[in-house]
């Protein structure tokens, strides 16, 4: 029994030494994460003006862009990393690991409507869409009010 | 048929104008092309280290990843826009807008074998995802020979 215990033990750490192969640097990951945020306002910003109608309405890029949003919004899972919140210049807030669950649930708030939004697009449905994404500016707003630098 | 002309040449100036509503700054655009790679080597590096064996197989991890590498290429399209050799410090170099068509040669074959790791992670299968991840290291090399600085 204790041979065998043994032998789970080394192996789960043997497992855990290998799975701990270089993790980032705080400094990546603050620069994935930035990176994350520049590709969703690059989006973001043409979407916004087909909503106010300074841009004409293009389905089909509206379609792309949404999907380029909703992605982004899902691979922010990993850019929020313990310790990144310094190591290099930062927007993000200390209160995001201070209150973690309050600022998952933002987050997951954010996917869920740029999903959403993603979902409306494929319909065609301007004035859904529209409606989609007031809801996505909202849970922009939600977050970057306790969560990042003014 | 004269008036219809007019109407027609005054539609197509009217479309054009109110489509390049903004242009993205050149700054922008070098900016959103290195969130792209930012994004890619994100990704591509944790692939790359399971695939050498110093991170153990995980293959929803790898497919996820793979997707992210994909997409991203594909986001690459709208990342060299003209004008955007200068603006800010960028890798990239002039030789982009002087060999257009050889420059969007190699950033197709990279999407193409991008997409086609992308597939073969949803197989599972180790050998052909290897293959499939060296098809993509050739095609980031062959374009970074000629296009991006030392």
């Amino acid at each position: 029994m204790r041979k065998l215990i043994c032998l789970v033990a080394l192996s789960l750490i043997a497992v855990s030494a290998v799975a701990q192969a270089p993790a980032a640097k705080p400094e990546q990951v603050i620069a994935y994460r930035q990176s994350l945020f520049k590709t969703i306002v690059w989006n973001f910003m043409p979407m916004g003006a087909m909503v106010k109608g300074s841009k004409p309405w293009d389905a089909a890029e509206f379609k792309r862009r949404s999907i380029a949003v909703a992605f982004a919004a899902v691979q922010l899972d990993e850019a929020f990393a313990q310790g990144s919140d310094k190591g290099a210049v930062t927007d993000a807030l200390p209160a995001i690991w201070e209150q973690p669950d309050d600022f998952a649930a933002k987050l997951k708030a954010f996917q869920r409507t740029s999903n959403a939004l993603r979902m409306a697009a494929t319909t065609g449905d301007q004035e859904q869409i529209k409606a989609a994404f007031g809801e996505v500016r909202q849970t922009c707003g939600q977050c970057h009010e306790s969560y990042r630098a003014e």
